[in-house]
Parts: structure tokens; sequence; C-alpha cells
């Protein structure tokens, strides 16, 4: 039983698969942590922070007491570093392949900014830096960007907004499709990280940056007032255009057809 | 995004896993069912209907979408028998072995009962029969005994609730030791399905019945009220003792170590 902190909640719920999420041989530390920073990412691309967590943990046999405490041990890491509590949880047994499934609540901002309110026109930003997540083992330790969420959530002129789990190729035409629009993406405009190229981050994914559509007349006043504020890349990428148009996933594997 | 139905909240979680909460060859609709039930029930224990559902749901690489869908044909069945919501979910793709996990969320009771509110004296009741569910698939169609736990749970001497996921040889101990006290378990006054044994029907769970303590006082005007309320079987069964007791469960794979 837990306060409800306003009168309109947020839920969500998200979960990490073994050989799917992470190796097997992953540290058991950081598998925790990204579970719950999965959650918290969901949260910050609307503009919200969670306060309460509930966590279901399916454990292989194969694995020990000591490793699933470590794992329990990353979830209470990210619950420090970002303010919510463990509410409580399950844990079974499995006969193979460990996996845990995280859910949160936290009170909605007024105004929740959704992947749906871009309008034809408004221009593509992302924060941070793309690419090489699984492959730098950065997808086991990022920082949800839940504070720049918060912010950009409240700012004049932004519409809509996502976090970038299955990468750019997969997540921009769902931006683009729920706001009623297609898109026209710049790959050379693309922030990445070193010895990233752009084709493999917008196919990669894992990089939890936020994706957002800020109408033309506010990209400036927006990105000032980011620089004051955060030590953060915010960069423009492209634009949302008419429905119809799909342009710069090229070579990312996008299709067209996917989404018809 | 939710309304928040009351101040305080009861936050669930619970899952389904093949081969441990059902077996592969299980209908579809009836592991959806059983997934959300399961939650329905642990509300019920403590005297609290769900409002809202999260499904995180994983489906092995073999299940196609007709499986998924009946699975969550019986999640919506479950939904509208007991009157929630499905606010959203996750589905992911797992190599092998699918499972499901449902948080719930709902307006705790004003005193919410728990199992550690029992004392000693307090005689221990069970709704309903014991026994067989999982070679008879009872456990696949069970009815979470919602009404009849928040009916319970607003009786004048009603103590301490939980329901028997576990089988009483598990869950008894859990609620007397909870509550600071020992137990003293009658086998031949469970009420039982027929052709099952009372040490077998201790040791098997999924019942999915309501185990309750009722001070002494108060045992007769509840059963009395309850006749007249419900169309089941509300059963005392033993009561609690001094703490170190632990009479009933030999032969039920209940070993006293465990708990000291």
């Amino acid at each position: 039983v837990v306060e409800a902190a306003a009168s309109r909640l947020v839920l969500k719920t998200d979960c990490v698969i073994e050989n799917v999420h992470y190796r097997s041989e992953d540290p058991a530390r950081k598998i925790g942590w990204k579970a719950a920073a999965r959650v918290v990412s969901d949260f910050a691309a609307m503009g919200a922070r969670p306060k309460h967590a509930l966590v279901t943990f399916a454990l292989a046999k194969s694995r020990s007491g000591q490793w699933a405490s470590s794992v329990y041990r990353g979830i209470a890491d990210c619950a420090r570093r970002f303010g919510f509590s463990l509410a409580g949880g399950e844990t079974s047994s499995t006969p193979v392949g460990s996996w845990l499934s995280i859910s949160m609540t936290g009170p909605a901002p007024e105004v929740p900014l959704l992947r749906s309110g871009g309008n034809e026109g408004d221009r593509l930003l992302v924060t941070g830096r793309l690419g090489g997540s699984f492959a730098s083992k950065r997808h086991l330790r990022f920082l949800p960007r839940r504070e720049e969420g918060c912010w950009l959530a409240k700012r004049k002129g932004v519409t809509a907004m996502m976090d970038l789990s299955d990468g750019l190729a997969a997540d921009l035409p769902r931006l683009a499709s729920a706001s009623g629009c297609g898109f026209r993406l710049r790959p050379e405009s693309l922030p990445l990280h070193p010895w990233c190229d752009a084709v493999a981050a917008m196919a990669d994914g894992e990089d939890y940056e936020l994706l957002l559509a800020v109408s033309a007349s506010r990209v400036n006043p927006v990105r000032n007032a980011w620089k004051r504020r955060f030590n953060l890349a915010l960069t423009p990428v492209g634009e949302l255009t008419a429905p119809g148009i799909a342009e710069g996933l090229e070579g990312a594997g996008y299709d067209h057809r996917a989404d018809s």
C-alpha cells in the first residue's frame, strides 16, 4: 500500500530477458540497473518521474542466490539515484533463462507529452549521442534522461517525445506515424558516439536518448535554454513532414511497407 | 495515464511461467485468465479490488501471433469479469519459454487486512475446498475470491488473511509467522475436493482460496453472516497459538527448520 502522489498516475512496465536484453555473463548488478533504468527512461519520455516500483524476478535454476541479490542491488542503485521506492515484488523460479519485469507508478504531469503530438514542419531533435550501446556495454549503465525529459516536457513548442530504445530506424517511424506525419531525417547530422557510423547507430537501439519534435519557431529558444541548463548535446536531426514521406533511414533496416 | 481512484493505492504483481505455472499445451485463453486472476486473488486477500492492469508478455519464438491473441483474450475475460481495465503493456520476444507478468493497482481499503494481524487464540478458517487444483486443471479457471475477500476484510474480528497459492503447508506457516504466532491445524477438518486427501491438499497449492484468522469470540457471528451472504463453505480448520508450536502439517512437506 502506497500513497498516491497525485490524482492522475502514469503506469509503465518493461522487462529484461537473458540473451535478449543482456548476456548471461553480464554483471548481475548492472542487469538490475538496466531493468529499472529502462522504465525510468519510459517515464522520462513523457516528462514524468516514477515513485514506486514493483519487481517480478524469475530466477533460472542455475543461478545462485548471490547472483539474485546482486541484481536486486542494481535495482536499488537505480532507485536511490532516481528517487523511487521498491514497493514490493515476486520472485519465481524458472527452468531456464532468467528475466525481470519491473512496473512503476508515478504522478502524471499536468499535460503529459506523448509521441502523438507532433505536427508537419516540426523539427526533430535528439539528446546526447547515438550508436554502439550494446557493443560498448553502455546499455547496462546508461543514465535515463529523467531531468532532461521533465524539463523538455514543460517547454513551449515541444510537441512530441519518446525514448530511443529500439533505434531511430524503428522509433522515428513510430513517432511520426503516431503524430500522423511522415519524416525527413538527415543522417549526416546525427550526433554519434566515437567509432560509430550513422547507419549502424540508426539500426542499433539501446541508446535511451530522447527523440523529440519541436515547432520550428521554438527550436532556437528551446536549444538556448537547454544549453544554459544541461551539459549535453541537443541536436536537430530532421523534421516531420506530410504523411507518406520517409527519408533518411535508407540502409538502416527500415522497411516502408512495415508501416502501411 | 490513469485516474488514481483513491489517495492510497495497492500495488501487486505476479507472473505465470511456461512449465512452472502452466504446461505448454494448456489452452492459451486460460493461461491469460490465470495470469490475471492470480493478481486479483492477491488483491482479494487484503480486501481490495484492482482497477488497472499492466501486462508484460514475453513470447517464445515458437509461438504464433494467434496463440498470443488468445492469451490476451483470457486476460480480457478476467478484466471484464472483475472490472479492471488494461492500462498498457509490453510484448517482448524470448528465445524459449513464454511468460506473463501482470501488475495491478487499485484503491487501498481504509484498513487493509494483512497476514500479520493475527493473535494467539484466533481461529483459522478457509473458504471453499482445497486440493487437486493442478491435476483437475482448476488452477487455469479458478475464480478469485474477490467479493468474499472484500466482505471478510470489513468484518469485525477478522484479524489476518492471505490467499492460498502455494498450499497450506507453505502458506499457513507464513501467516502464523507474520503474526508472531505458532499454529495448530486439524487436518481432519480440512474441506477437501472429492478424491483429494488432506496431506496432498496441504502440499498442493494453486487453490486460491482464502485463509483467515478470526478472534475466537467473533467466529460464530462471522460464519452466520457469511452463510446469509455467500453460497460457499467457510470452514474452521485450526487456530493460532503461542509461537514455537507447529502442529498438523506433518507429512505435507512442512519443515519446522525452514522457519527458524
